[in-house]
């Protein structure tokens, strides 16, 4: 690879400010809240955008929120209240003035709505719900019966469609005659008499070609549709592995009933990473920044309990050689190393693991071939350790046994860790529990127990 | 939150399987390998993706890969090279018939060829560009004059534009007029005299609108110009931020000079998540399944050595106290309890950090808030197994003392841990380190050393 040893951060500008609010900009805006000047407050964050509006919600401390919404008031929209964090979403609904909430949800897009209905206590709904035009009710309404991250909730139901025997001017000519063609919308879906969509077509191929063109010859090559139930998840893969702007949604009998474009189906990505991360640390799916403290406590307390019970099995491993210990207390000083080269290597399969597991690259196709490939790397590293440490035990100790010892130890613990890192998601995944969330405490748990028995077991029998 | 106990596996059809090839079509594809059948080989693969194809490919043994190229041959296109993993796609061009590899190269988007030859060597340059038709290769060798991982290397400068004073009808007559129209746009951008973008409007606003309408009046409320020597990863948190569809790129002097569209901002969204998770594993940041043995090997050394140095250096610290556990073996085997809580705490915070630091939800206007929450977090955390552990040592080893001791020790190291899993990731983004990258092994030492000295030292005080 020509340039494997170059940096992004020397090269292209990182610029790690480039979208983040200035400091200045926020000391004035809270300055306005202290002077109570209304005006300027409108003012200054006049040209902010709404997702930016609501990252500064989330930053300044509940005082300042609060005021700032208050002396805000009427110009508080909508979108704002679509991006803010669902905690800190809670804290605003119930100090905006239900007036000035009515007309916010009012102007919001219908999935919009349903995504804020999602994160609200039921006793909060129907003054959304209240607030809405009956129509736009009711297309929430419909949303909410489809089940909870599926494509259904995420889908818009304003649709353009097309006859699929139609020609680009009989297009046009309906396009101009509509009043209300949604907001934002790149693609014609033609449908075939029983509303099954069979393909795509730009507006640009529209715009581009001659009126007698019959659609059917414009249809886009990437074209997938989405069935109302799927897993959100899998709908943001969808567009990513195939590279889709927008894709109908069907019903179980096939029927066009909605459309999913892109831009949710990145924010669907983004919420989906953001999982895995999180899961993997064993920090609760649902934290945010703007969780409290006890929720936060709550939120890591189980893997916590988790690691606890790894980590006392781990010492009742140890407790079997006390008698080892307390003969040669260096076996105390030189263990923990063993257990925690192990747990490292361990969670490096494991991640890599997880996430091809994620993006669908690990299969049943290639499995077999990575689990060798892991138990290899575990074996070069482990012997390459070995060696160092080996030589630590050596001449820090002055026992050649001891090296040979926590060197032997080292090799079997990290080929362990590339199998137990590897296997243990795979079989997780087999069994329907997501891997991300309880690979790491079964696989620091096995690299802890084979790292210490191997170790200690192998200097009760040798030095002892 | 009305919902928060209800797991999305239940709700939504998680459907793993969905987007995944399935086993069935991989085998006959594999037979028709082993006999040789071009015409069936190239009937299973006509359905398939291009970037299903590059999957495939990934995932069977290079055996049967180069069997696969050769026998599909002519029919290789462009859209499988760009999909591929850059180890495997080497392993590719290697492979191809140069005349197909010409061809296909042919095929590709300008953005795509740049993107292959990023990946490949210096030599391999030559046969890629000498593919190319003269204009293309000028566009190609343009966009690698900028820096890598910027904006320049991502857009197209395929772009579809209009002086701002034109009306609806204007545009459309001139879009018609044009014969060499992007294959995907949505957007005309407005510029003024000076080549600067002012504005997007929609091809459906456009379509929508009466002839004698001005475009000014059409543009999109959400319109972020792009500099050109901009990190992709800030380009990609715009596009997410600000729901971009697409933004103009512009050089020093603010000219329009192309376009990027969500497509490639999700990619490089996607790639960045990915190595932000594969760096807080402690996993080399371009790695992926297909890689080798040893290149694997290489790549997950560097960060073993850094958890073999902080290992040793908590050996050191349990070296001090060799006295104490040889009187009280008691303390070797419930030592790596609080060590383990402590990292385990420690990684959670960091990650929570790391992430908010990437989606800029951390800044100077939170950051004391967040470290008292995280400070406050560990206390009770800390407390609540504090008692857990106190109450084994006193059951286990029957000593009231030792269940003080290790109960103290529990609550220090978990109050550190949140302290420097937050504090230690800021430091690092301060001072221009990728907190992502460097913040696990800081973390782990702080936890390992404050949790051995914490419990080995109040140990030889109280106990001894």
């Amino acid at each position: 690879m020509a340039d494997e040893t170059t940096s992004p951060e020397v090269e292209a500008e990182t610029d790690e400010q480039a979208y983040q609010l200035d400091r200045r900009a926020i000391s004035a805006i809270l300055y306005a809240l202290d002077v109570e000047d209304r005006e300027q407050l409108v003012e200054l964050l006049e040209p902010l955008h709404a997702a930016d509006i609501a990252d500064l919600l989330e930053q300044i401390n509940p005082f300042d929120r609060r005021r700032l919404i208050l002396l805000y008031d009427r110009e508080f929209d909508g979108e704002i209240l679509s991006e803010l964090d669902e905690v800190i979403r809670e804290e605003v609904i119930s100090i905006l003035n239900p007036d000035v909430l009515a007309d916010a949800v009012r102007e919001m897009d219908s999935d919009d709505v349903v995504d804020l209905l999602e994160d609200l206590e039921e006793t909060q709904h129907d003054a959304i719900l209240g607030a809405l035009e009956d129509s736009d009710r009711v297309a929430v309404q419909r949303s909410l019966t489809y089940p909870e991250y599926s494509a259904g909730r995420l889908m818009q139901t304003e649709v353009v469609m097309a006859p699929e025997h139609w020609s680009v001017g009989e297009a046009i000519d309906y396009l101009r005659s509509q009043e209300n063609l949604p907001e934002q919308f790149y693609h014609v879906i033609l449908v075939d008499p029983r509303m099954h969509p069979v393909g795509n077509v730009t507006l640009g191929k529209i715009m581009a070609s001659r009126r007698e063109t019959p659609l059917r010859e414009l249809t886009e090559s990437m074209f997938q549709v989405i069935p109302v139930t799927q897993y959100e998840g899998e709908v943001a893969y969808a567009f990513n592995q195939y590279h889709l702007i927008s894709a109908p949604v069907v019903d179980e009998e096939g029927r066009l009933i909605g459309m999913i474009t892109i831009d949710d189906a990145m924010a669907v990505l983004d919420e989906e990473h953001e999982e895995d991360i999180l899961r993997l640390a064993g920090v609760g799916e649902e934290s945010s920044l703007s969780d409290r403290v006890l929720e936060t406590t709550r939120q890591r307390l189980p893997w916590l309990a988790v690691n606890l019970v790894t980590a006392v099995l781990a010492s009742l491993v140890i407790a079997q050689f006390e008698a080892a210990i307390a003969s040669l207390v260096a076996l105390a000083v030189l263990m923990p190393i063993v257990a925690s080269m192990g747990g490292n290597a361990g969670t490096q399969s494991l991640t890599v693991a997880v996430r091809a597991l994620a993006t669908k690259d690990l299969t049943g196709a290639n499995v077999w071939r990575v689990l060798r490939r892991e138990v290899l790397v575990g074996l070069i590293n482990g012997l390459i350790f070995a060696l160092v440490m080996g030589l630590v035990g050596l001449l820090w100790f002055g026992s050649l046994h001891l090296g040979y010892v926590i060197a032997a130890a080292m090799v079997i613990n990290l080929v362990v860790a590339g199998l137990a890192g590897t296997g243990i998601p795979v079989v997780l995944q087999r069994i329907g529990v997501d891997p991300a969330l309880a690979s790491g405490a079964f696989v620091t748990t096995v690299t802890d127990i084979v790292g210490f028995l191997a170790f200690l077991g192998l200097a009760a029998m040798v030095l002892l």
